[in-house]
């Protein structure tokens, strides 16, 4: 079968006309929430690394470095942006995969179109094919993939950058296929970086190798024709097992942008329920963290596996702690950015709550769910399950929820005007001239000024 | 055991004191070669396509395109170079790996040379250095790691960049720790892409990335410390096998470098041994086409495996035909670019020959060897068994073929007078005091009026 070939095919036989406007909708949601996410990480150290140690090989300012001054060669930007949209684990999943999808393909996207201008109506289109083929791809090799130790967002990613950008620049069905397999020699990324800042990496490093794949394409450098499927092709190579119908099957019938999700709190989703009951218990009884002699969780088994620390000594560790991220939702009734700060996983009254939290696994609680009860000093227990977390497609977050998280990300880095500004162009981004507006428009007037 | 952090203390600690002349001597040759083969291939259809494509997007003019009038940052020149060295596959082996191992580190190296001053004991000194960490983790991964199907040219050369690069930039054990785990997480390189401009892209691609490692490194861009053998880092997601002795093993005791060789033909080195004996035969008996009823070939399995192709249609196709390659051995006593044209694979008088020619596998022929059996019209039967192909580690291309081949390449692209220069240039690069006046003296001067 012709795997790659059907999906770039594809690709550029898609009409907008085609996708229904509920799956735009979705869409719009997600490039909001990846913009919010990448402007609210736009001063991070990391940001502040990458560009002081690659802008001085950088070409011409074509595009934005999202919430910051600095405008790069839109290769660069892509990079850029793409890092910054998950330096918090703060991005949007597709559960299935657990691949964040908007980081590689609308970093490589929003940069181009500051390049090379293009409608609001065209961006999106080519978001969602993007989306559909790290996704599809995804689909085919998940999860033994991501078992081998793959980072999927990485190793996919770079398919639905290349998908994204090929599609603006117009390539024909050979050219498409040719940069499915540039995309797919390409292909990197290891679970082993988890923790540092090569994670982030991932998703930026995707989107720029991703427009490389489709602006090589475009000039007809080669590439094998069968990327995705042949016997050393990307499906065989970086997996155990693989079933190419979730890339075949029912092209243009499904999007898998309609399955994405978003993260109301800033650690790992497999903590989301228990955070989510925690403050659900908090607000319900008015509970203090004097009042509480312990909380016990029952929860999934991966909740341990990948977030077990015990007493994390900094903020990013913090993100791998049910035990912080309980207490803090007790205390602070949250679990934004602030609650994952080296001060508060070092706050004596965190620090105090969290060690009397325990968790023991159980193997019926599935992975969007948990189970809470809280033993309070007055003899009472307090219980909470949570059948599906906040955030969860069965209980997503509201278009008012995206915005509010927009605007917590925004604060300190846009003024109050601008974020209204920039909220309302996402919003509107389906009807967009100009879908480079949204990048300008995610610069500070004062980052511009000092640019000049 | 800390595989990782050991290679890095070795890169960092080396001293150019302790490397044996004869070591760095071969580190002359491999350069002489890389550079022969770079600039040889400057005008190819695919560089001219790589430029085409990303020149738009590239930095300020810090580094030459070898051969050519293009100047482009450093990270873009050390893609194109790259590129442009493996692009006939004539570039060099180490057998033990079939890495090619001068790709990736020295198009890295010298375009840094050109943008950070550096002499020529340091860049030789880098350049060995690159070429050790790139080759003992292909040692230590080799041959599941290639069975799976990775380009390991690719996979491996990024460390090599790296480590090379960050010798030179000064890192520390830690940041050179970081380097390489940064070049782990861009390990790439499908065999899916033989035959296909993405094969040459490979090493280029590796330069590119493992400077990208080592500049981020230096800023401390941090990592995973172990990325080479985490169980999810480098060796266990990439390979089915490894053995970490094959890095840490008698460090700075033996050297890969000295077991590079160099291809006299331009095709696969399985072919080699065949076109050896042909020349041979040919030259000792002056044997005219016509003469011959038919050529008898027992060879290595690998040989038809590889190399099987009955009819090729167009040059590269030729390259991978050893019915092909044994005709235009007798008939034009060589094996170089010229013969693998598509003027030559079509020409009447080749593939009349090329009809008459057969093979058998024999198992008990190794991989270096070959048996050829002429049938001559007079009745007479010629016979000559080549036990080591010349260019082989037991019949080394000497210096003087080496030139011989650099001057073949330069042929048509630089004056004689420039190519006089240049050898001059590389036989001396230990004892010059600024390395990128190789690169300088590798572009044409009407390249450099053109620019102007």
């Amino acid at each position: 079968m012709e795997v790659t070939k059907l999906l770039a095919q594809f690709v550029v036989d898609s009409r907008y006309a085609d996708i229904p406007e509920k799956v735009r909708h979705e869409a719009t949601r997600s490039v909001l929430n990846w913009l919010g996410c990448a402007v609210g990480a736009s001063r991070h150290e990391g940001i502040d690394i990458a560009l002081a140690a690659l802008a001085p090989f950088a070409g011409p300012p074509q595009a934005s470095v999202l919430g910051r001054a600095e405008r790069l060669d839109i290769m660069h930007a892509a990079l850029l942006n793409g890092i910054s949209s998950h330096m918090f684990d703060f991005d949007d999943t597709h559960l299935k995969t657990v691949i964040h999808p908007s980081g590689p393909v609308a970093s490589a996207l929003l940069a181009l179109a500051e390049h090379r201008p293009l409608s609001g109506a065209d961006f999106l289109h080519a978001f969602i094919l993007g989306v559909e083929v790290e996704c599809r791809i995804g689909n085919a090799v998940y999860p033994s993939h991501y078992d081998v130790g793959w980072h999927i967002t990485g190793t996919a990613g770079v398919f639905g950058a290349a998908a994204a950008v090929g599609r603006i620049l117009g390539l024909n069905v050979q050219q498409m296929t040719w940069a499915l397999g540039i995309a797919a020699t390409q292909s990197a990324g290891l679970r082993e970086m988890f923790g540092t800042m090569c994670k982030p990496f991932h998703p930026g490093r995707a989107a720029q190798n991703g427009m490389t794949a489709a602006f090589l394409a475009a000039k007809n450098f080669t590439s094998s024709e069968r990327g995705i499927e042949a016997p050393r092709g990307f499906a065989n190579v970086l997996a155990t097992a693989r079933n190419y119908d979730e890339i075949t099957g029912k092209l243009g019938q499904t999007w898998e942008v309609a399955l994405n999700t978003y993260k109301p709190f800033a650690c790992g989703i497999v903590i989301h329920p228990i955070i989510d009951g925690c403050v659900q218990l908090r607000n319900e009884y008015k509970l203090k963290a004097g009042d509480i002699e312990g909380i016990a969780l029952r929860v999934h088994p991966l909740v341990l596996e990948l977030t077990g620390k015990k007493t994390p000594q900094v903020g990013l560790e913090g993100k791998f702690s049910v035990f912080h991220s309980a207490a803090v939702a007790i205390i602070h009734g949250e679990g934004g950015e602030d609650v994952y700060s080296d001060a508060c996983v070092r706050d004596p009254q965190v620090t105090a709550l969290r060690d009397r939290v325990s968790a023991v696994v159980d193997k019926s609680v599935h992975e969007d769910a948990a189970h809470i009860a809280i033993k309070l000093k007055d003899g009472r227990t307090l219980d909470k399950h949570v059948e599906h977390a906040i955030g969860s497609l069965a209980r997503p977050m509201s278009d008012a929820d995206l915005e509010a998280k927009f605007r917590k990300f925004a604060k300190g880095i846009l003024s109050a005007a601008e974020t209204d500004a920039l909220v309302k162009l996402c919003w509107s981004i389906g009807t967009l001239k100009d879908a480079g507006a949204l990048a300008r428009a995610a610069v500070p007037a004062d980052a511009v000024v000092a640019r000049a």
